[in-house]
């Protein structure tokens, strides 16, 4: 089945984790853009109540277009699921967020949220993480120092470009810079280096977040965190 | 001696650290103002050649508008030294830097310069680090959550405001959040601790940075890390 199809049937499969009266993060990227519309319809036919939270201006200008409700994160309480796409996810359940560059906001949305869902196609699945490109959210202000460090780790660094002239900005204003992180065996330590570096804001792993992957094959395919993995 | 005369006679002693052909780092404050003054004098007194980097938008427009040369901070491949004020300063030549919200900006030469000279007044001496409450940056997303995580971290937090509605912006567009760690034994930990949390740019602690501080005293007196102490 192709991509797209598995990305519609794990939207559509994610809508089972919502319940009217939620608050629902929202996530960004094609999977995600998916889950908007389902979730419009679902509010429609279910007559759902539902608070939102976005985690870029891409998914709340979307959401808002579609006629749903899109709070600020600082204006509820808690998330009670957040609902959003990976773009590598191993067999723990650990991931690497970030290709639309609004890994900053996921994660933020993610650390606040009382489950996390992601929905993705069965390429998304490796078995070490590494496959894609590890993004780092980094100040500008210093930005070449940080990544001649990550050069001299080996990383192969590349700054996110909009066009051959300009770097990306991301919705916090900063610049994203992808990493190589093949070889990497232990991703809890380069992550807890990286997000020490002076300069850097967030990096795209995401571990010991997911609580739940919904895999779009036919049949449908979940993977679920044994409750004990998961951090306070 | 009153602090403006020890920091100016700080000031004035930090420049037998500086010599022609160098890259100087400019830092923040009231203190770092006087050196900023005493360099340019310095500069066209002993006819000194000097290339500069800014620790912020207001050192850098003081800077300039006496005539001296500001280059950004990734025009330089690394600066020989960097002088700057400190808001607190114990006997390891540990400190808490921030007070003036220039602290993400202070660190990123910090880490960059092969030397850090902090000029200071007495009064910046403590036995523990603490007496100074201990500026945080934060991304504005989301901030409310990394407020509420300090508050139950017993660190008696609050934004930094510019009047009673607006929160302080700092020139990367951040919020500054500051801390009690008037009880904190092991300030490494909690640092650690603290740029590890989503939505956490940088902190307030420059722990096995400092090089050499000047104090302003008559006579003036200087403490200076042990090699041995430094970390790579």
């Amino acid at each position: 089945m192709d991509q797209n199809a598995q990305k519609q049937r794990a939207a559509l499969a994610a809508l089972d984790e919502v319940q009217d009266g939620m608050t629902v993060g929202l996530g960004t990227g094609s999977t995600a853009t998916f889950f908007i519309q389902l979730l419009k319809q679902a509010m429609m036919e279910r007559h759902w109540q539902l608070t939102t939270v976005a985690s870029s201006t891409r998914s709340a200008d979307m959401a808002r277009s579609l006629g749903i409700t899109v709070k600020d994160i600082d204006e509820v309480d808690n998330i009670d699921v957040t609902i959003d796409g990976a773009d590598e996810c191993d067999w723990s359940l650990n991931g690497i967020k970030g290709g639309g560059a609004a890994l900053l906001y996921e994660k933020v949305l993610a650390v606040r949220s009382n489950r996390n869902i992601w929905i993705i196609d069965d390429s998304k699945l490796s078995e070490q993480l590494g496959q894609f490109r590890l993004p780092v959210e980094v100040i500008p202000f210093g930005a070449e120092q940080v990544f001649n460090r990550f050069q001299d780790m080996g990383l192969a660094p590349s700054f996110r470009m909009t066009n051959i002239w300009d770097r990306l900005v991301t919705d916090a204003g900063h610049h994203i810079i992808d990493l190589d992180v093949s070889n990497v065996n232990n991703p809890y330590r380069l992550a807890d280096d990286i997000k020490g570096m002076t300069g850097v804001v967030e990096h795209g792993f995401f571990l010991d977040i997911c609580d739940r992957v919904i895999i779009g094959t036919d049949p449908i395919q979940t993977m679920v965190r044994p409750v004990e993995l998961k951090q306070p």
